[in-house]
């Protein structure tokens, strides 16, 4: 068996849908109307036609305890096909124990990539690459205020956050690394576009953390106006309409991604 | 109510038992001859006198699916009162996810204190960092042979790791924040103890990952000859006699951390 790279499965879905937008599941029972699952169902019946993937972040569903991570492999298994799942569990340990984690993320939960953190190196990836067909976004410079107290240091003439990319470049034997890059940083974003021209990029925080979207975008684009995947959660899943949000998501992403400077 | 902060609760606890091993379960089915619950149970019973703490890592536990989370749970209850329970999670997310994963840590499974990764800067951490008696031990300087990818890189005329420890040092008001540095690097162990004096380092990777214990104590003690806890998972567990082995290794690394070099 021959498997299609994860990024390869990627793009051909993102040309597919004709949409770069991820929607974020991080349910959150205080501003829920319904049980997590028939919650995180409804969202994804009302925005999987403007959505290229669906990104549930595990801690939303782990805080709810063993029967939230059940509920975790419910909402899974309601993605349509064709839809991606990245599961975002920011994991990284040691090699046994990563591919212990590999064994829940892409077999328990049955996601077809994960967000990894670089900071234990090359072999704590690994586990998580072994299988061309499942991807690894590897975190790189993240969205929120503190990103910059490790990530941006310099390391030889370059932000830690580049080298970071530099070394995932060379984990992407297989076609399925990408990397986590913040929309509240446009700079960072074009930096790690120009650094690693053909790795995927996810992209959250536009919406609630007030990355802005068009900047996010021009930056973030590969050669082919594809290449990144912009994740909302909050704006699209509690809005009082996520279909017609996602769709202003996909409407947005797809006028800034086709744009001339 | 003002609660005894973490390391104190961690350094009263060396004190009492007269241990500074850490006993940690990674149950893996096929090494087992019994259900995970019950296995570790059996470990704990066989080794809590010559522990301080127990240290699951709980990728082993969500391999199984959410009833090796509900084990989990058993397993902690089962952890004799004086014990510290430090879960190995290495959690790491943006504010109000990383608060998710506290409520996981903390109330779900009912940790003393969790092991995190930095990468992500202070405002990850801090959600850990909330209730005094509660810990988190920051990745520093893994065991791990690509633990130099990047936390050896130089920033600024010192590695990135000593860069980790410099700024957890500073995250400590509350007096529980701990760093993870491996046995496996005794250099990189006393530059560590020498850059943060008072924060207590888990010493995991003596044992089946080869670091030298005698040195790594000596490295790591503090000047009461406390204030690192030494970790052993495999070498403890899938013994023929897992209390024979606790013992041994307290023995021999309190025989380590008294003596004059």
């Amino acid at each position: 068996m021959d498997p299609t790279p994860f990024n390869t499965r990627l793009d051909q879905a993102m040309q597919a849908t004709g949409s770069l937008v991820c929607v974020g599941l991080d349910p959150q029972p205080d501003r829920m109307d319904a049980p997590v699952a028939d919650f995180c169902r409804r969202v994804i019946d009302a925005t999987w036609r403007s959505a290229v993937a669906f990104k549930p972040n595990i801690a939303f569903f782990e805080a709810l305890g063993p029967d939230g991570l059940r509920d975790l492999i419910t909402v899974l298994g309601h993605v349509p096909d064709g839809r991606l799942m990245i599961l975002d569990a920011k994991r990284g340990d040691i090699g046994s124990t990563a591919e212990a984690y590999g064994r829940a993320v892409f077999g328990v939960y049955g996601a077809d990539a994960v967000t990894v953190s670089p900071y234990l190196g090359r072999d704590s990836v690994a586990p998580f690459l072994a299988d061309p067909g499942r991807g690894a976004f590897v975190l790189c410079h993240t969205s929120n205020p503190g990103a910059g107290d490790f990530q941006a240091l310099d390391v030889g003439g370059r932000p830690l956050y580049l080298e970071v990319a530099r070394q995932a470049r060379g984990w992407n034997a297989g076609g399925n690394v990408g990397l986590v890059v913040g929309a509240t940083y446009p700079d960072a974003l074009a930096a790690v576009r120009a650094a690693a021209p053909e790795l995927p990029l996810l992209v959250p925080g536009v919406g609630a953390q007030g990355g802005p979207l068009e900047a996010a975008v021009r930056a973030g684009r590969d050669a082919n106006e594809r290449g990144l995947v912009v994740n909302s959660s909050r704006d699209i899943i509690f809005s009082g309409d996520p279909g017609a949000a996602a769709a202003r998501l996909c409407d947005a992403v797809n006028a800034a991604r086709a744009r001339r400077v």
